[in-house]
């Protein structure tokens, strides 16, 4: 099961005002929900929300489990080529789902599993260093991007594409490739089509961002062992419960509107999301992208730029990084803890030193409950200074919870879209940026970009120590 | 060399109002710096800006280094136990100043040079899993504490001590473990003393999050094998730089008020650090504690909870993450790019599908060269959208250019301490949390908090779903 404790967020009889959102206005909220709800069916009925289907869609899971069944015992390594969703929803799957340290275990502790690398970037460094410590022959690529034109992915494909052809012809290359992409448009798709590449498929109507239960996931996570029946089972079963829009019912609609809420009327605009779990740091890391790039733009009706601030922290770590700020610092925050009920091992903490208060204290308990304590101390601590909170609770950390909370997140997105009146589907603000490096790498069509490029101010001496 | 370039920060004729820092208010601003390196210089003549002498300081560097030099070839593994600054510190280096992949080459590929470990949490799965695989008569744990006490880092001590003695024996296990803590007080000081265990010194007067080029990043830094003679040589060298009350020439400086300015002026009180190089992507955490811990607090003179909120981002990556919502969400965020003039590895991009526009564009450029211009085309986009971005050039990753970094946003950190008026060396709000915490485990001197996590309120079921 999979909660979400929402009391820190909402005013008790004693809380200055401004700390926490009054009863009467998260009642007010209700109907202000149930339209966000409507809107969201009305949008999924247009078939723009993909990745509600997918927790159902056998069809495409079998795509991943068949090829990662077909490959199993050939690959010591396999390495995407994504950035952004591509790259996110992989890496937080294996850090939630794979033993700790995955890549650096042996082979029998990974139960015969290969490694999984993820390339999120172009930097020269990270990109020769691994390919020269891979077994090319040995090795399996995804290579993955929606569009099937992402220029970072493309500079990586050419680069792997290249060093494969060289160690093992260009046959053999081939085998090494898998390739992630719409089912019919963009590059990738072409490619695998006239050289006959496999290729697996990213259904249209799912944007980057939300594709984490679609190939991009989950291929890499069959490859390396992941009950993927159990991650879409656990998406499944969310979307159920997110399906109505009675708010008190539905924790992607509590989420969704606790947030917006905490912005528009407390001015608490930065939403931390904190779990107290190694396994879950990447994956708040994945948040961020969802959050971030579905809020962060110019409202619909009037353009004004609107959108919460994402911020990921990691419990009990962060407490000696940045939870001085988010208690201390301006009154502009949100933290969603996420707790893990049964973290899966027991390790005790030795008794010894009973004369050292500062050890003495700590024999006989276990870490978990200490991580569990600074939690809950945390949390209370943040509430009594009027730092408004919430909880998000897990069994524990498995394919089924991650699946749902996947699900949870992206539903929640979907709502504070619609609270937001912003397109949470879109990412208008980064195609300047884009056009301005096609511009400078001379693509044939950015010559528009090349003109306002050509017409930015220059770095100006005086401004520069 | 260092270069920071802060050109888009400043308006230029035609920039819109509100959306960079007017000329006049930077001329206007030479004399609060002045003011602020003045309070810099006296707090520095009072000794508590210990930091400031870590460059001269030999004879404490020696400490690390004569003790790596003693267990060369000893150990296959070094394991800090640390959180916080005694643990992010000692991340950014190897990250940085390592091969990329470190912990995964083999032991001819890291010059027989142990792996470096960091356990920055009291998660039970990731101690139970690192402990496991370890070869515990060849790892050496190094437990980091200024304090000497601080909870998680003596959880993570009785337990790997257990571990140590079970495995090894009482005195062997003594051998194992080195303590880098202050050099009179504490608990760490005291087990150090009464059971003769091998002890580094952290100053009195340098703090957790300014300790990096103490034994708290130095010794681990010096045990993989980093140059920490050139980390403190480049460190040095930008002390000097940063030594006159002249804001043109001092980088610190420039760095701190174009921050402060920013958000005091245009609302711009959110931080972003993002470098472009997979190297430094951890030091951009170490960046997120130095500047969250140090500013995000109650001002000295009226106890208005005042400070910027740092986040850390990584180029190219990021442009397919958090980009869109810095491009177009709220105007409340300044990026720092770091750039790196020589990455250090050539990797050209072959050229390949001329007939596919999304790949012809690519072929014959290197992969450094699209990192770099892409860098520069989001600077680009971020300005003419109203965003203001400054960049810090390095002329390569490298310990001396590293060291001169740390001790640019150092010194920075405390001039912004002197604008924000918040004393940047305490962190007086994570005490409360650590109280409760005290409280629920029971330890003795805790009543008073004990008291006070009874008085807060109960979770409400009304506000669970």
């Amino acid at each position: 099961m999979l909660t979400l404790d929402f009391s820190n967020m909402i005013a008790r009889p004693n809380t200055a005002a401004g700390t926490a959102i009054p009863e009467s206005a998260w009642a007010a909220a209700g109907q202000r929900f149930t339209d966000a709800d409507a809107a969201l069916r009305r949008e999924y009925k247009d078939g723009v929300l993909g990745f509600l289907d997918l927790p159902g869609d056998a069809k495409l899971a079998a795509q991943s489990t068949q090829f990662a069944a077909e490959v199993r015992g050939r690959f010591t390594d396999v390495v995407v080529l994504g950035i952004g969703g591509s790259a996110l929803g992989p890496i937080a799957l294996r850090t939630a789902l794979r033993p700790s340290g995955w890549n650096m275990l042996d082979p029998n502790a990974r139960g015969g599993n290969p490694r999984l690398h993820v390339l999120d970037n172009v930097d020269p460094v990270t990109i020769a260093s691994l390919l020269d410590r891979l077994d090319l022959a040995r090795s399996l690529f995804v290579v993955t991007s929606k569009s099937g034109g992402t220029a970072e992915t493309m500079a990586q494909y050419l680069v792997v594409r290249g060093r494969l052809e060289k160690a093992l012809g260009s046959e053999q290359a081939k085998q090494a490739l898998v390739l992630v992409t719409d089912p019919e448009k963009g590059a990738l798709r072409a490619i695998a089509r006239s050289e006959k590449i496999r290729v697996l498929d990213i259904p249209p109507n799912v944007g980057g961002r939300f594709s984490v239960l679609t190939p991009v996931g989950i291929l890499p996570a069959a490859l390396i062992g992941i009950d993927v029946s159990q991650l879409l089972a656990g998406a499944g079963d969310m979307r159920q419960r997110c399906s109505g829009g009675e708010l008190a019912k539905n924790p992607a609609g509590v989420f969704a509107m606790a947030q917006y809420l905490a912005d528009t009327t407390l001015g608490r605009h930065i939403d931390v999301l904190m779990p107290y779990s190694d396994a879950l740091r990447d994956f708040a890391a994945w948040f961020v992208q969802l959050w971030a790039e579905s809020l962060g733009k110019a409202r619909k009706s009037d353009g004004v730029h609107v959108g919460p601030t994402p911020i990921a922290a990691l419990g009990a770590t962060d407490q000696h990084a940045q939870v001085q700020l988010f208690m201390e610092g301006p009154a502009d925050k949100t933290v969603t803890f996420i707790s893990v009920k049964d973290e899966g091992t027991n390790v005790e903490i030795p008794s010894r030193g009973k004369e050292i208060p500062e050890l003495a204290y700590l024999g006989g308990h276990r870490l978990g409950e200490l991580l569990d304590i600074e939690r809950r101390a945390n949390a209370g601590a943040l509430a009594a200074r009027g730092r408004p909170n919430m909880t998000i609770t897990l069994d524990r950390v498995d394919a089924w919870h991650v699946g749902a909370l996947i699900m949870m997140l992206e539903i929640a997105t979907i709502y504070a879209g619609a609270l937001y009146d912003v397109n949470p589907l879109d990412q208008p603000g980064v195609e300047l940026g884009k056009q301005f490096t096609y511009a400078m790498l001379g693509r044939a069509d950015a010559e528009r970009a090349r003109q306002e490029w050509n017409m930015l101010p220059q770095a100006d001496p005086r401004w520069s120590v």
